[in-house]
């Protein structure tokens, strides 16, 4: 009598949201401290100092009933030309707030494209592996379509091309990218996005409309060397949606501030636009959040301060690679994603936490043989767990 | 090739926000204090003082990466813990945290509910009329399923059993109902409850399977009349599923805050539980905002200076009617609903505009013939307002 796939979805939580639970529940008998939790990418550097004064300018400045006040329903004005401003400072563009829709963070984003894109129960929206888990139940459930994975190409988590070519077809919609990638923390060349764009140019040709190009990028800003840069997709490729999220550059993952930025190039923009605010609407999501609304443009351009996440990385890459974890070294978002020395992935990941150390198995991310470790956490929790990584290693490699 | 339903929902806004967007422009036109604006329900009573404090202890005591970091899904268990209590002080019930689902307002806590119980597409809501309009687009567009208008019984604006009997069959999934009432201000008596939850019994034991109640209360505490008491459904009825905001109540409406409340006594409660949490991953909520989730818990119980809309109602009620309209009078909410003096409600609407009074035809609630005046504004703008209906009035009837 209920809608049992969901009532399913809900009682099998994500295996994330499961290992979070369950390291409260430790957490609650061995103490918080005692717990090595990389399961979740929920920032533990906090907020900059300005989203509080954000915070604090807006209710002492400004009319109680205006700042917790419904705002349109794509967001407040102000905001989003503030928004676009800050993007075309940064990546030479000319957007305005015509082209922006506030959402309740990337999750809200993500389901409302999904939903506008959506026309036929047979559209398949392509996802590349390793990819976030949620993708599958935000097409499939939330918007009726089909999820069909794209391989990985494990030797560097760039696109393996031909394995993506093979699945595009007439009911393909869309391709979600996600770079600085969630959890091989991969961030794609400028190559990968010229061949990208090419392809999927022609097979938008080849099919008579277009296939989008759909970029989730909470991690944009979180990239760790001079040599790393995150192409901006829209620059390469016209019929692009980026779904972002302020929840990894300003630590504030549990408000839900995002947006999703529909281009001038889309094709049929108005449309493309009315459909993002009308799946908005059917969603029931009304409007982004409006304080927070306020704060993300008050705090435009800013981030947390990200150096611990750079100083984890590097402490975990070297101590994994010398322990015998094979590994590609993460270049942006907050992940690393070793192998699991060659056994099953789920296996190691219970051996782990008998050690209370928290990690999370690749198959849930489309890759079995894999763990993802979220190295937002304080360096000392790296610290800690190195041992443990090392004890695991010797246990499992003998 | 885009969701041609969801392109049409965002180009059609629906009356109310159209409206909402016309008072922005006009505003910018001749001044924000000469539209008379009673649209929309966008409270103009400031959120209390103690919301103010709330946030202030919050950011100045609690860690910001806890505060605005990920909560569990279903919420922070202090804060469902907190809620759930204060319900049992007010209602004599024994809700623990295990009851509560804390959601992005209202209309997010509606959209899961609907999701949560569609098992099919042939699955009907019965609404009934006057009604919040949106009920139609979650429930179609949202979920899946499909909506049923039940028309209203105008001489009081209680619930016409003879007419809802009618549309009651296998497929009635749940009655929504919305008490106080938006549009009417009508609060459903307590024999109105009875009756109701009787029929719904009868039905559900008739038709083998259980016809859930979805309350939709976000004005449960907006009542002006020391002899109106608003009945506590989940008390007469137990397969109550109780949809709940702050917006009204603490003037939050742009924070997009509230929950949704299942009893212990709804049938297969942890299925039921598991369908909502369910639905709300599936719609990408992930969880509601982090610090009004905080701010919601700190504020229990309490309300904003609630004593304007009661003035004017009062000042409405006897004016519209001394000009010669006809009209139930409001017990709750802050809503109005008399009848456009035997005119079509749009043409009526459309005179008013143009002395920038800004109303919302009765059609798009079902119930032609009618406006909606949303008094949750200044008194001034009432004592403006007023001469404005009298010479409309007299307009009318000469």
């Amino acid at each position: 009598m209920l809608n049992e796939s969901v009532v399913a979805l809900g009682k099998k939580r994500s295996t994330i949201r499961e290992l979070f639970e369950f390291g409260n529940q430790r957490a609650a008998v061995v103490g918080r401290e005692n717990i090595l939790d990389f399961s979740l990418g929920n920032p533990n550097v906090p907020a900059p100092e300005a989203v509080k004064q954000a915070i604090l300018e807006t209710l002492d400045t400004e009319d109680p009933a205006v700042t917790h006040g419904y705002t349109s329903a794509q967001g407040a004005d102000f905001v989003r030309e503030t928004i676009a401003q800050d993007l075309n400072r940064r990546f030479g563009t000319q957007y305005g707030g015509r082209n922006l829709y506030m959402t309740v963070g990337a999750a809200a984003a993500l389901s409302i494209c999904f939903k506008a894109l959506t026309a036929s129960p047979d559209d398949e929206f392509l996802v590349l592996a390793p990819y976030f888990p949620e993708y599958l139940v935000f097409i499939g459930e939330g918007a009726g379509a089909k999820p069909v994975i794209v391989p990985a190409r494990n030797e560097d988590f760039q696109i393996d091309f031909d394995a993506l070519d093979q699945r595009i077809n007439e009911h393909t919609k869309a391709v979600v990218v996600n770079s600085p990638n969630n959890p091989s923390g991969a961030v794609y060349s400028e190559d990968t996005v010229r061949r990208l764009a090419e392809l999927l140019t022609q097979r938008s040709q080849q099919y008579g409309h277009p296939i989008y190009l759909i970029s989730d990028e909470p991690y944009r800003e979180l990239v760790y060397d001079a040599d790393t840069v995150v192409p901006f997709l829209p620059k390469y490729y016209d019929n692009t949606l980026v779904c972002y999220s302020y929840s990894k550059s300003l630590s504030l993952p549990g408000e839900r501030i995002g947006y999703v930025l529909v281009p001038d190039s889309v094709q049929d923009f108005a449309d493309m636009y009315a459909a993002v605010c009308g799946a908005g609407r059917v969603l029931g999501y009304v409007n982004a959040p409006s304080l927070f609304q306020r704060v993300a443009a008050k705090c435009t351009g800013l981030t947390s301060d990200l150096s611990v996440y750079k100083k984890n990385r590097d402490l975990l890459y070297e101590a994994l690679t010398s322990y015998g974890y094979q590994c590609v070294k993460p270049r942006g978002a907050f992940y690393i994603f070793p192998q699991t020395l060659g056994i099953d992935d789920y296996k190691f990941c219970e051996m782990a936490k008998k050690y209370d150390l928290l990690v999370v198995p690749g198959t849930d991310f489309g890759a079995p043989g894999y763990m993802r470790i979220s190295y937002c956490v304080k360096t000392e929790t790296v610290e800690r767990a190195l041992p443990i990584f090392e004890k695991l290693a010797k246990e499992v490699l003998g």
